[in-house]
């Protein structure tokens, strides 16, 4: 049995906190939060004990951490985890900054504990059907990877304002996607964008619509988009072109529903919501850290593939921000 | 070359009279109608001449002729087309009677002139090619057809009154797309209706709305509705479900434009109108038709299966009528 | 919070166990079952008390039960239950007999409370949409109600001869769906079944495969069609034609993954196993029953609506063994 | 009635006889080609002259040209034409070099004539649509257009030889396409390509893979992708994303037919041959310059337009070949 002290009781913590509960081999034995109400809460419906963070990643009873506290936190509570010889589950971006992350990898190695950075969409059941028949062979060698990737809506703007902008807070999930999809590590980068959903958003110095192309050393092509709305839903798909065929996840829609009138045929809109989109992702992605630990398979994706998608999605910033195509080292 | 002579300028008529523009080895070289106009335009544009029905029929310069008239006419110029040793190539139904039918059969035999009963359904692109994986054993043995056929909207009450009723007018082109998909003979048939579409359709003693079950002597069924009305057009499909999967033809669309809002992901209507929704089938019975001719293939559907449809839309109405399963003979 | 008493903790209740343990105002407090082993289970897993069926209806503990053991128990059950007033879930068939389903009404209207039977797919969110939006008047009169129910391979041959046919095990749900969305009680019934998929179903005196088709008084038509086998997974999809324009809920795919080689475009299989299929429908009953008896709804399906899926599936068996349409009271 | 004369039979010129023969108001009166037997077979068809290319443009029953001849021999044909007055439909490109199309533009405009660039796919009936709906306001404010565009197999080695290199040989089509969709001008384009199809294309110094970045001044972004081959078929998707929703336009099927078996759902690859993909486009394209000629509308795309598709393939080829974004003037 896994003891898991679980760091952040927001909203993406209580999402682990319920994965957890249906894990047969691990349970939540303390919540740590920076304020009283969430923790005592999610105490409460876990029977975990509530605690501060240093003693709780000090805890005898705590094998485990799941990060889920804001970014600027991840840094010194990796260090502590890494150094109490914890297993650790980061969300992503395990840092803003690229040398930060690097900081935190060597403390990680050097203590020799497992670490998961949380890429949940690579746990995604569809987007995971995908990358294993590719590695299967089924469209032999990838040629063209397509991601597109549009939320329902912008986000606040003072959310914009802090996020490190949509390169690193948004495409970066889908630039994690396209290292997982292409089999090679991008070697070229070149991103576009606009602001056209909200004029505060450019004012604020970001992007709301961008593109993004990469290409690898053997000439794979992967084209990304973001947009910041997207009246159908939330608009999540990828496609892979390769030598023998074409694989692609399509959205998933609210319901199967059709409806036939004089206008046409009418599915349902997509999903709206990230965490009922990714429900199974997450589920997912928690068994298979708990997994891990046991040692039953590798960890991935790991503190390096953090850093790989925040290089990424600094190259992808500075390409926009000059205009130009970015080599990558 | 074959040469055709057209008995009917209407709509259909000019429907095979492109057709046959379109086939390399024949050409219409006469045309017939009640009314000048037609015929003189058809002629006009395909170079044929106007003749009456009877000088058509004995001319040296038609080898074939279409039967594209009213449908009490067909049975006088089927068989004075046969006396007169012309394929002939007729549209259905051949005659409302049965027993006429029948006589029409004797004629033609004794003839031995080729005969096509224009069930332009068997050569939609569509149909055929689930009829020919049937064939091909694609789903092993039948067990379940299912036939969905709607009109986008009621014809004139006129129209219905002397149409023979909806099984005959419309259900008989269900039916027999049934024996071309069931590949054995119906041998009960039950059948249900009403008027839900113009109360009119019921005063007149008819149905609008109509389902009909078919069983064969080794147990396969067939599920048929029909529909005088269908907001979203012209509503054609056939489901197969066989030993080994499912076979099934969809609605031909409009175009494959599809809008995503937040609604939902809209697809275009189907298409409306008959002669366009079947447009390819047409030619490619016409074509069917004058490959028999030319002795290269077998003629189908022959006289024969315009007997059995007429026969199962007879008992098709009796069992509505009487609210009884019938046992065909 | 309502103290939910499980009888029978075989796999079905174990689902609704699950369900339970979701529902903020319900826990399971007691668990009864012939075998040790499944209640003890499940009452480690839930903090439940295991008792015996009698105590466990008697218990202050309880508040209503969830009855899941076989179809010959639920009779003493519900007797005994309604006698303790408790409120009463019941698994469908209430009971393979409609006079002793007769009588259990009398029990529970005596008694005054709560029961709900348990035909989970009126809360499938697919199909509660279709019937939502139906009563909401978006497709108008409903004329043609179309059912498919396959499953993907047979029951064992044990199972066949104790589960009163076909008509009463498998398609008892697709008569209710059809009153579901029918809006009409129907008044003739007509079915036609086959021994297609295994002849030792045949052997066994019950069909394998078989079509009903009902009428209601203003002239509704609704055609259902059962196979015990379908290749590509459990086909379960309904379709509703009305005045303006047509609903349907199609398959739950497997994923949203799809594959385009030289043969196709190929998407997933059907999700293949009931309980995954209709997961969300159970968590939805379930949720329903609880705000039944807490009095926030309208108890539905009630004790009567299995009642008459009991007399449908009656009068399907006869009308298939006698080859005649039945005209129902 | 519009005489038309027809400058190359080859596939292309075939083509535009079959079109003209189906439009009410125009007909072939006159043929040239390089080789006799194209020549002749066309004449025989449609009834034409054949004339050598001078004779055919100088012609009093010669009121417009049809230029479908080789690439090299747009430039004077199009000049003679022009000083004869004749209307000119000219296939794309309308030469390899922008500084002759510049010359052809200014004898197109000094003679006054009525000039279209044959970009046959803004008439396909599914992106029409999609271009009218946008400017119909449909989807609002235009922010993301994705074009894929992949043909079922590479060229000969030969005919990549001298093709002029993908982007102006194949994404031309593309880039016009951006153009129509966009309601804008690009500023910026980024290319990249590779050769993964067949070795021997890159060796010739193209590429058989390749991505293309658009952007417009008010930040609208266009991504395209082409390969030179794709199993399912001739691969010819658009999909726009705008403030209000997205509209896109799928690939066209070879026929509705779907199978479901144990592998899925596998719908019909999408039609293999361009000239069948297109051929819908084809027609309406040759209608609506037989209307432009008469008067009826005005000119589109017209020669300007097909220096601007050549222009931008020609910053398509200057960037990928120097790995760098291009700012068009």
């Amino acid at each position: 049995m896994l003891k898991i002290g679980l760091l952040g009781c927001g909203r993406i913590g209580q999402v682990h906190a319920r994965s957890i509960s249906q894990i047969d081999g691990a349970k939540v034995t303390a919540v740590a939060d920076a304020f009283e109400a969430p923790a005592k809460a999610l105490a409460d419906k876990t029977g975990a004990a509530v605690m501060g963070p240093q003693d709780l990643i000090a805890s005898a009873e705590v094998d485990a951490v799941v990060i889920g506290t804001p970014t600027d936190t991840h840094f010194d509570l990796i260090h502590a985890a890494a150094s109490a010889g914890k297993a650790i589950f980061c969300e992503k971006p395990v840092d803003m900054s690229a040398e930060r992350i690097r900081d935190c990898i060597k403390a990680v190695e050097a203590a020799g504990v497992p670490f998961m950075t949380a890429f949940n969409r690579r746990f995604d059941p569809n987007f995971a059907s995908v990358q294993a028949r590719i590695a299967d062979g089924e469209i032999g060698g990838i040629e063209i990877v397509t991601i597109q990737s549009r939320d329902p809506s912008p986000p606040p703007i003072s959310y914009v304002k802090s996020s490190g902008g949509l390169f690193r807070d948004m495409m970066i999930h889908d630039l994690d996607m396209a290292r997982f999809l292409l089999g090679e590590e991008p070697v070229t980068i070149y991103a576009t964008g606009a602001s056209l959903v909200d004029p505060e958003i450019g004012k604020a110095g970001d992007v709301d619509t961008a593109a993004v192309t990469l290409t690898t050393k053997s000439g794979r092509i992967c084209q990304i988009t973001n947009s910041r709305r997207a009246s159908y839903g939330y608009d999540q798909r990828i496609e892979v072109h390769g030598e023998k065929g074409m694989l692609r996840a399509d959205n998933m829609l609210e319901n199967t529903v059709e409806v036939a009138t004089s206008v046409g045929f009418t599915k349902a809109p997509a999903k709206h919501f990230f965490l009922e989109r990714y429900e199974a992702a997450y589920r997912a992605e928690m068994s298979y850290f708990v997994a891990c630990v046991a040692g039953q398979t590798e960890i991935s994706p790991g503190i390096q593939d953090g850093l790989r998608a925040q290089l990424l999605a600094d190259a992808a910033t500075r390409s926009w921000q000059e205009g130009k195509a970015i080599t990558l080292e």
